[in-house]
């Protein structure tokens, strides 16, 4: 409506004959350019500046409805202060929604608004009790019966010669307010410039425990590779561990043109299996399994079993082929080849993969590739896999994955994509903008406690919130992060429970319950990597952490306050090794606080400061926090409380915190 | 391009093969909605995040052209950190531009970086010569002569079987960088979602003193209306005082009918005037002028002799009735009548205007009034008005002034508007986001030091500046603010010296001068106000201030700092009495430094700290600050420095910052 190009004389645009003008409608990405993202049963709280000219009161409504919806909903918008309204909508269905903003002149609103006053400051308001018979009798044009009829009679009475004051009282009465908002008179109203979109996913999309986990390595043999019957055996220890996905690095055939040996060496052995990110050989490609892993029937035989355990299973999908895979001799128009006929292998710098060739996502058959690319996700979605994680995106076209996602959600619509997105972080945001369910973080180089606040924050506490999902990995086969080498069993509790309450989504690399933390010297990459070599581990070491992680997960699933992000704030605690951070649904009826002790090495003690102002506790009120990990009970009393974390029994605490409750028929006066 | 919507199978959208992402283009008013401002001759300097996947390198323009050309200009953007990019260019033409961005992978670019990187690796690059070769033949393919023969000469020798590093060197060479840069392939290059606009105008739209007079007070007797004649005779006195433009209250009749005697009396006398906003009589409406003041012709006068005097007069829009106005016989369908008849007059709370109609700009005759409206608005600047004050536009509607002041810009570009706009601020904004190009503003009540850095930083450090350009009036005929009515002389002089140098606009009220201070108790309205009665003063009385005001005023047309508010920042002073700030134009060839004394009763010392690091200056280099009020010049070394401000001579320095010059050719050594 801004954009006024009339010729002189001619009729106006009638869209400018409104009066309600509507800015800063939030939440939007990028001014409306890219969908907000909620999951399903969220909500979706929207605010916007809502002024007219004058002095008139204002009706404004939130338009909502799910896209496939030719109606919209509406809920009546609240002024706060400022001009800024507010009201919010939940998604319910599994697909886009729209929302937008309608407003209007409240002339009748207006009218009891000056009648009220003129009449208290006793005003002639003989004319004005005419003005509101008319906008009543304008309503009853408008109404059905018997509402018609209540409105007739009540404009009657406005213009008789009852006594002012009864005509008064029946022209502001709360019946008659009712009654008139029935029947609005918006034929004059105004809409926001442009309707704004939500991108609706299932929960999944925001939370769940990752373990990843090389099928391989599974079997009993550990000179040979474990099949997926032996991965699906595997499944009941994986889900004794309380996790939601399981994800498996890829499945394919492996190629044999310069397939990488132990450690990243150029020279692979006869026995070596290789890289399972060098897809492709002369069993298939992108659509096929390794036969060394058994048949598609035996992937789905490991795909229910999974799904008999509570456990979704996630595939990687790594757009690349080794020089083995079919594409390259069926497809050459899909590969750049160098005017020497070669293809350029990957590179990642510093990293190089001489058994990988990249795609060409730029190249003359763009179109017939990005089909097939589709076809691929599709494929396995049709086998009932639901969870992607894609290797490298930012590697790929930022357009292709707008496209592609949204092709298989299409189809899918319960398809979750997880950005393996170790890159400069507006990429990071792109791929999100662009359709991605969750990414990858630089979590896993944040260690100390400013470090951990401002980048937690920023993720929670800002506009990337809205389209940007973290999901908090705590190692994975190509990062061993420092900390984990050096700081022994306790770096690897207090990174475990930081991931799984900082993060609704987080995950763990197999092994890291094991505390492997050998590193090739002076990087961050394991020594005899899983990604080039079988692994055989004895999972029932008495120092595994599994019990623990059992346990951590187990507070996750019983408290919603850890299945989203939102409700996060990080409160003061006098000891810089120690963070203390809360988190609480919107009703506060669930409420965890998380103490870490961030230093491996030492015991710290302090004192935190609970926010009970924010969470409605009376200073002298006694309330309980229940240390959920240790088991304890303490019962504390106002904001500042005693903590003391020894990392070599457990580096952190996570308290649900209760309030006592009037009834003494609680076992516990606490809830 | 993010609505991806595709039958399977179906060619692709050819956008989505694009590779680069641009985003948040910056500066643009509401994502893109509204137009940012510039006055012809400022720069545009614009940001932009640009990316792709991987690790090409990319080109990338800024896109331009005013809106009645075809043709984009363009130049490159630079890459600044973390992906930003930045180029300006600057509006030279009276219309609006439009600028995108333009952004592509640079093959060529790339393929450089690559080899550099190999080459002195000492890896073989044999293959990579041939790409190279080959990016080469592409751009000599795009090029005309001699550059073709050019490029074919050395694609030839990247291929031949000349030494490697003469190859190399040959193709990394910055004269080849430059010829390939001519001929880029910019065929698959991404454009920014969407142009945005700048609004362009004359420098009076930011830049200019205003000084308000009735006319009919320019009379030689104090008992009867001056005229369009005796207010030409005044024009060399408000030009002397170095004013840039004369604004008049409306000029048109004035109704009888519930005309206002002296203070806002609902009695009128016989010979009261009444107030000039109460528009209309017999002898006509907002076309006609008062018969007191004389003819169309005297008016034509008065405009004639304002331009010889360098002076623009400004006209007030005032888009109301008295009931005496031909509208109200000859246009009832432009009022909004009550039930029984009436017209409600005007109010504003909690001022009632008893001897006003408003107009009903929501009628069913909308059309017509609009068009009528913009009728009078044409009028005016067909006789020469290109500055118009419009009165209370926040309550008429926002829509009506985007499309009335577009309409009177497409024949005057040069057409100013200040709004008069006393509202809640989102509604001033909106108003500028409507295409007002200034308005008035809080400045009026904002006294101490912490409320003034607080809202000058809003106006002149946020993206309000993009499109909200204030006047800063020290009095009107509405407010005499409390500070004046009981700071005396010292008050009048500190809130001129702020609002002159705070403000590249600012304006004062006939009577500012003279130090005018009685108000009506309790309020901030004048006593005997001009609104209702003739004043006539003695304007060469000795205590007044116009010789001060002469000079301020002329310092301000000398010194291009004080053209401006970007330039604008706050420096540190111990002395919670008096502020420091500094103006300076973008290379920093004219510094005006300024320090206000805000107590107008007693004297305050203090030491200032100039932030000579910003301004260039060596911690041991000796500056010459000159006070361009009092005249004296000091030598001043190192950030702080010594000031004291004697309310009673002057609550205010204004100085110019010299610094010293190599040659002793100049007088004083200083510039």
């Amino acid at each position: 409506m801004e954009h006024v190009d009339q010729e002189p004389r001619t009729g106006i645009n009638p869209e400018l004959a409104r009066r309600v003008w509507i800015e800063n409608v939030q939440p939007a990405v990028d001014g409306g350019r890219f969908p907000i993202k909620r999951c399903v049963g969220e909500e979706v709280r929207v605010t916007a500046d809502i002024f007219a000219d004058g002095h008139d009161l204002l009706g404004a409504v939130l338009l909502y409805r799910p896209v496939s919806e030719g109606a919209w909903q509406e809920v009546r918008l609240e002024l706060r202060q400022n001009d800024v309204r507010t009201a919010s909508f939940r998604v319910e269905r599994l697909e886009s929604y729209e929302y937008t903003i309608e407003a209007w002149v409240d002339h009748f609103a207006s009218w009891q608004d000056e009648v009220r006053k003129k009449y208290q400051a006793g005003q002639d308001i003989e004319s004005e009790l005419l003005e509101g018979a008319a906008l009543i009798e304008a309503a009853a044009d408008r109404a059905v019966e018997p509402d018609r009829g209540w409105l007739i009679k009540i404009a009657l009475l406005l213009k008789s010669a009852a006594a002012p004051s009864e005509r008064v009282e029946r022209g502001l009465a709360a019946d008659l307010t009712a009654l008139m908002n029935r029947y609005p008179e918006r034929s004059q109203s105004s809409r926001y410039h442009q309707p704004l979109r939500v991108l609706v996913e299932r929960i999944r999309a925001r939370y769940g425990a990752w373990y990843e986990m090389f099928p391989r390595s599974t079997g009993s043999n550990p000179k040979q590779s474990g099949t997926f019957r032996d991965a699906a055996n595997h499944l009941a220890y994986i889900a004794a561990m309380g996790f939601d996905v399981v994800y498996l690095p890829p499945i394919h055939p492996i190629g044999h043109t310069h397939r990488k040996g132990p450690n990243n060496t150029l020279a692979a052995g006869p026995d070596d299996p290789g890289s399972p990110w060098a897809i492709g050989g002369p069993e298939g490609g992108h659509k096929a399994v390794h036969p060394d892993l058994g048949t598609l029937e035996d992937f789905d035989f490991f795909v229910t079993e999974a799904s008999r355990h509570d456990l979704e299973v996630a595939l990687d999908i790594a757009f690349q082929c080794s020089p083995d895979h079919p594409y390259v001799r069926e497809h050459p128009e899909w590969f750049r080849h160098r005017p020497d006929g070669s293809i350029k292998y990957a590179e990642n710098p510093p990293k190089k993969y001489q058994d990988i060739y990249p795609l060409n996502f730029e190249g003359q058959a763009w179109e017939s590739l990005w089909h097939e690319l589709k076809d691929v996700i599709v494929f396995w979605a049709e086998r009932g896999v639901r969870v992607f994680r894609v290797d490298n995106p930012h590697t790929k076209p930022l357009y292709f994955w707008s496209w592609v996602i949204a092709e298989v959600r299409r189809s899918f619509p319960d398809a979750v994509f997880l950005a393996e997105a170790f890159t400069r972080p507006k990429i990071m945001h792109a791929l999100a903008k662009a359709g991605f369910s969750q990414s990858y973080t630089y979590f896993t180089w944040r260690n100390t406690k400013p470090e951990l606040i401002e980048y937690v924050t920023a993720l929670t506490r800002t506009g990337v919130r809205e389209f940007f999902r973290p999901n908090f990995f705590a190692n994975t086969p190509d990062i061993l992060p420092e900390f984990l080498q050096f700081g022994g069993r306790p770096a690897f509790l207090s990174r475990l429970v930081l991931a799984a309450t900082l993060g609704a989504s987080y995950g763990i690399y197999s092994g890291y319950e094991l505390c492997e933390n050998e590193a090739i010297p002076g990087t961050e990459e394991y020594h005899q990597s899983e990604k080039f070599q079988i692994r055989h581990r004895d999972w029932n070491r008495a120092e595994s952490l599994r019990e623990y992680i059992a346990l951590v997960n187990r507070i996750r699933r019983d408290n919603p306050a850890l299945h989203a992000n939102q409700g996060l704030d990080f409160y003061p605690v006098d000891n810089e090794q120690l963070l203390f951070f809360g988190k609480s649904t919107a009703n506060l009826d669930n409420i965890i606080l998380v103490v870490i002790n961030l230093d491996p090495h030492h015991v710290h003690d302090g004192w935190v400061e609970v926010p009970i102002k924010e969470l409605g506790i009376a200073p002298d009120e006694v309330y309980q926090v229940h240390d959920l990990i240790g088991a304890g009970r303490y019962l504390w009393q106002g904001e500042r409380n005693y903590v003391r974390l020894d990392p070599a029994e457990s580096p952190a605490q996570i308290y649900r915190l209760r309030r006592r409750v009037r009834t003494e028929q609680d076992f516990d006066y606490f809830m």
